[in-house]
């Protein structure tokens, strides 16, 4: 990697990090200025515009969740086991670290319209379309009844994951891991 | 109520609206005062701070949720009435208008110490709370089974509201309310 694409990608990290804990709209380029001691003319030079850098950290932040919660969950076998990866995966991505800048921007930006929320909605359907094509192996596999809906359990397991969001993140609530967890079986009982 | 009184709650309407929609971190007394037209002073003479304006903001808004979704869900009879009116009347108020701030804030804000944080963290709290006892009335009233866990079903019923928020005001899903539909239908019926 040439060293300017290796600064980018390492300050790109940083203003990921603060966009998880302040949000993706106060996610300017004079805050990551002071926090990482790098000049706004410098940043500008990388970024152009608060607007092209607030693109460039969701994009990154895309990019991160497929390596860690998608591409390991495509690698188990097809059908209920693919379906319990993925939730495990996300579950552990958001229990890690500072938070992930696209769930946030997913209610920040739901009433601001423009390029960033274009891309938090792009971001979104994406993920809402491989959540519904595991779980459409889970039917193909027989794991699931054939009359079970996908995408309805795609919403419904979409729905487990925020509300873990809420009583993990928010309100450290020692046994939210354990309702996601059985949330999720009986969403699995329930298309079986 | 005195002029003072509607004049601060008119304006802290106002702020709501904003917040909603920009996100309640980037609420200022000097945003504020562009979009009302009032001056910068006379806005720090009602509020005092921008975290007390937040803070303000966060108890009306809790106030209006109150008034909007509890109070009428909790004249219906008790158990499963009560529990659909709860889910019908939140899935009307997050259809409705500009959006709740409170909601945004708890992404927003799981990562931001201090007492803006708390004050979501207090009002999650006491909204799960009514969530589970409003559950706990469907096994006293015998609709749900004696072994029907409250605060995992009111876990469950968050779930399907957050979906709800992300299907419905960011991916303008026209399926959103049939889906949230049919998931209280599960839950419920899972209950019984």
């Amino acid at each position: 990697m040439r060293k300017g694409a290796q600064t980018r990608e390492a300050i790109l990290d940083e203003a990921g990090a603060l966009a998880a804990r302040i949000g993706l709209g106060g996610l300017t380029i004079g805050e990551l200025a002071t926090r990482t001691e790098l000049s706004k003319s410098g940043l500008f030079a990388h970024f152009g515009s608060k607007e092209s850098l607030q693109l460039q950290v969701l994009d990154r932040d895309v990019e991160r969740i497929t390596d860690f919660v998608i591409r390991p969950a495509l690698r188990e076998p097809r059908g209920e086991p693919r379906v319990r990866a993925l939730v495990d995966r996300w579950l552990d991505w958001a229990s890690s670290g500072g938070g992930c800048p696209l769930i946030a921007a997913s209610f920040e930006f739901d009433d601001q319209p423009g390029p960033v929320r274009d891309r938090v909605v792009a971001a979104q359907r994406d993920w809402m379309d491989v959540l519904t094509t595991v779980c459409t192996t889970g039917v193909g596999e027989g794991h699931f009844r054939a009359d079970a809906d996908p995408r309805q359990l795609a919403v419904d397991i979409e729905g487990v994951l925020m509300a873990f969001h809420v009583m993990h993140r928010l309100l450290a609530d020692p046994a939210a891991r354990e309702h996601a967890h059985r949330s999720i079986e009986t969403l699995i009982a329930t298309a079986r």
